[in-house]
């Protein structure tokens, strides 16, 4: 491949959230909100690596800081080595067709992987009783402030007080939970995937032979973790499919996950009776050697499972699905990746990509929920489950799809029953057909419960979904819709780090501390351009009302008047000793000041606090 | 009040939705949506009255149609009177001010009331045994087409096959469902709130005195109902809410309920301690003879219920129940509302405006959902339901407003038990507080479930809570994010007029009729529009691929073809007889025509079908 590195033209989203502002602690990431009136900051979960530090530097050109080479290097379990030689049909070129678009510069980096005999994953070292660099800086990451009033209901999950990193491994050793990292992607600020810990969103970027290129495929994996995705899905479809992965692995740190069968596909011309284990084989190996954190992998597709698809609304509908239930009718074999499952783990082993176990015959429509091939599916997940376990290999299992809210638990029971609660990581839900155009919402819903029953990841659905590919505002309004899911299923679990977000926010709002309320807002930009658009005066944003209700209704104002007039005894219940001369003397020098001002509704700082 | 009357300049959205046509069936409407491929129509519930029917002219300065004027009257136990003499405070005014609005032309309309001894309400005649034309026009309209697959989970609900007006009737005696339906605004089209009958939204429109006019908010309940808002509130606050509600009122198909708290503390300058029953009521005089629908009354938030606020995160943030409190603590004594609660029965029962029992103590933040203070109003709400029962005065129940979801369950079923199953209508509840900007989607969570579990009716929350007064944009996301709500909730439940929508969707979706699925979508528009944005060629709404995914990589069109493969045969299991050849050669037959067309990805129509 003697071809000219061309420079990009991409350019990405940089600082922090208005504001928020990073904290490195201990070398781990933190969103912190600085508050007023005396309030302690708040910590939040940071997902969106260096591009929110004003102090890093950012060369996409270079890529972010390989903040975990050492640590890989340092167990003394890999090698480096040459690396399998790159194909034209990598890139859907042509035989003798150059790369026509910019190449990330490789030189200097070689891929790495396990020694002879070795195995490199999170969950060998875990069971082997070792504490990784990983571990360690995910009991930190994980441990936002502790709210003693956090109650929920777990549905039988075991989230500590406090996770230690002792916890992290003996969760990893498990199987209870996964971290994706790749050792070619050293890049990631480590993130673990399990139903004890914080609920994780994946976004899902990627071209397509329709629209999209890769500056905006960069951009769109920054702009992802910036409003919160904890990993990215790059799925990307069309020509340059190596390079556009390259430029985002490289860039990226978050996991990335992909479906490799996608690419496979594209080497066989779009010909899914030509694939071959041997080709699948090579694009798994293409794909560990440059990075990719996980696979979607759909091993629990049987032929025997196809039939009992025959009967459906929409019959399959998973892309991945789609591919191999025609390999296996036109071959009429067995899948192949069911058949070669176990060198599948055994390649997989040597360069710590996690499975994520491929759905493939999730359903379509609520009509084709929970359904006898959907299930059969979900058995063979589970036996599956076992076989990487035995290996070492880390596992997520994928779920649906499209279920109505009263189909939605019986999914997380079945799962947690034959996948001996290996993490969930489901599409949505959506919980009807009826909305396109607005699948965030209808799916929000089924990721909201879903992940309060118990899965650990949700892979966002944006407005988008069923209609074209998502643009910028789209992935977004994917993100945000699927962390108010995320972080709606940690406060009903009973996520003790969950809470105190929602208990500042909530006391910002009754004090009328407009701007903390911004800042604490999952999108201060969204929040702060709705309010200015109704009371754009800077004034308005230390007054006593809100913009709802206009200064004379405003309950909240009502509702602090109340109370203060009520401060000057500890108790006042009118049953137990106030009397009524006292709360009407109080109440009429609050009218009375409310008269005063009557003239100067938008109070000056100094006479609001 | 000698005040010329003014022409508005308020255009109002007109015409059907794209795609479907309005149906009217023995004079009750419908949205219908006409299919290719030989698919049946399906029928929509149709909130939008005639503003989505070419056929009738609209005049807002004449009003809508008052199709139930002729049943109110044929009753015989109502009369006309000249009703109460307009004050200059209903509109805000000070004294000798002019009215500088456009007013209504009401010569030719009186108010109705009973007759001296009558009771005119829907739960009177219902329990008289009496099946009113209001009844027969509801249970018409409840039936949309009935899918022998709906299952669910109704949790005790009574959902029948088919709706009878005898059901209808049954449901309206027993409290457990009510028509809000005042005899002065006769322009409604029946609709009933009830858990056994398909879940309501109601949207929230209304002035205040930072922004908004009459243009706007005539505009704004149209476009509320065209996006399917059952019934609308509003909750103007500033000047002219007289004059706005009646332009309102006679423009609406649908009911209008209020807050008339909000019009009373207007008429004292916004002083809350200068309330009076006598204000009060003279308020709900005004606003029964202008024809609202139904009134929220906080008449459950009672003087010892105050201090168990105390310690809450964000206090009493109901606008209604804070001016309450502020009043019982001000004059020590037990709220009016409670104390006159069987007059004002008295007074709705000969307008036969219901109940909407307020929760003034709801909470304002997850922190303070489900505390004492909210359940021992509950617990009020209940006994004024049993009282209002005695006088055949319908009444529904308001509930919350900010709950986590695992704690949403428990105010659905204290409300059935406290209440009797009166219906239960909630706001949201938001599942999280964390998000402005987006508490449309926090509450749709909420809001499905609670819709799921029996809330009848479905308040809606727009984009702006918190932060402002939503535009016409916000109604919209706000009426579209509910209606997704209901409709989820409706399909958990099993209701058997859902499933249909869902499943013609889905089969417009599996085989292609990208024409069909915009029209069946909830907002065809805004699905269009999203289609067009990725692949605006005509040609591809026939095309069989959809532009997420690419010519090649469609899991639909695989999917298909892998069905008409096997169509030959009618058992297609592997293990049943096919040969590998025979499914081999079907599939290279199908590999051939996609080669064939190789070159003409968008197919015209005709090879399409």
């Amino acid at each position: 491949m003697n071809q000219p590195i061309l420079k990009p033209t991409v350019s990405v989203t940089r600082g922090p959230l208005p504001g928020s502002r990073k904290l490195i602690e201990n070398g781990v990431p933190f969103r912190e909100v600085p508050l007023s009136g005396g309030e302690p900051p708040v910590r939040l979960y940071d997902t969106s690596g260096p591009y929110t530090d004003d102090t890093v530097a950012i060369d996409i050109e270079k890529g972010v800081a390989r903040l975990r080479q050492e640590w890989i290097l340092a167990r003394g379990d890999v090698e480096e080595y040459e690396g399998r030689v790159r194909q034209p049909q990598d890139d859907g070129l042509r035989e003798g067709e150059l790369l026509s678009v910019p190449q990330f510069d490789r030189s200097g980096i070689k891929p790495l992987r396990a020694k002879p005999g070795k195995n490199v994953t999170q969950m060998h070292y875990a069971r082997q009783g070792i504490i990784t660099a990983e571990m360690k800086f995910i009991a930190a990451r994980e441990n936002l402030g502790v709210s003693a009033l956090a109650d929920g209901n777990s549905f039988g999950a075991s989230i500590p007080k406090l996770i230690t990193a002792e916890f992290v491994r003996d969760e990893i050793a498990r199987g209870r939970a996964i971290i994706p990292n790749n050792i070619n992607h050293p890049e990631t600020e480590p993130m673990i995937i399990g139903r004890n810990f914080l609920t994780k969103v994946n976004a899902n970027i990627g071209n397509s032979i329709v629209t999209s290129g890769i500056a905006e495929e960069v951009e769109k994996m920054v702009w992802s973790i910036r409003w919160g995705g904890d990993t990215v899905m790059d799925l990307s479809t069309g020509r340059h499919i190596h390079t556009i992965r390259e430029w985002i692995i490289r860039n990226s740190p978050v996991p990335i996950g992909t479906v490799p069968i996608y690419q496979a596909l594209e080497k066989v011309g779009g010909i899914a009776e030509e694939l071959t284990w041997e080709l699948y084989r090579d694009t798994l190996m293409e794909q560990c050697e440059q990075g990719v954190d996980y696979f979607t992998v759909h091993a629990g597709l049987r032929l025997p499972h196809i039939p009992l698809t025959a009967d459906r609304v929409t019959g399959i509908v998973s892309r991945g699905g789609s591919i191999l239930a025609k390999w296996c009718l036109a071959h009429h074999k067995e899948n192949f990746l069911y058949t070669h499952f176990e060198d599948i783990c055994e390649l997989l082993k040597q360069y710590d990509v996690a499975f994520s176990l491929g759905d493939g015959l999730r359903p379509g429509s609520t009509a084709d929920a929970n359904d006898a091939a959907q299930f059969a599916e979900l058995e063979t997940l589970g036996e599956l489950n076992k076989i990487a376990q035995r290996h070492d290999v880390q596992v997520m299992i994928e779920g649906p799809g499209h279920v109505p809210m009263h189909k939605i638990k019986e999914n997380m029971d079945r799962q947690l029953a034959s996948c001996d609660e290996a993490p969930f990581y489901t599409l949505g839900p959506l919980t009807t057909d009826v909305a396109p155009g607005y699948d965030h919402i209808t799916s929000a819903i089924g990721a909201a419960m879903i992940g309060w029953f118990g899965t650990a990841m949700l892979c966002y659905v944006t407005p988008k979904e069923h209609l074209g590919l998502p643009d910028r505002d789209d992935v977004k309004a994917g993100v945000i819709a699927y962390r108010i899911a995320a972080h709606a299923a940690d406060l009903a679990k009973g996520h003790p780090a969950a809470r105190l977000w929602d208990d500042a926010m909530s006391k910002a709002r009754f004090e009328f501390r407009w701007h903390d309320q911004f800042a604490l807002a999952l999108d201060p930009e969204t929040a702060q351009a709705f309010h200015d658009e109704t009371l754009p005066a800077d004034g308005a944003k230390i007054a006593h009302f809100c913009s709802m209700c206009g200064p004379k209704f405003c309950s909240m104002k009502i509702s602090q008047e109340v109370r203060d007039a009520a401060k000057g005894k500890n108790d006042w219940n009118p049953d137990n000793g106030l009397s009524t001369a006292e709360i009407r003397a109080a109440m009429e020098e609050k009218s009375k000041e409310f008269r005063n001002h009557g003239g100067e509704i938008y109070l000056p700082k100094d006479a609001a606090e």
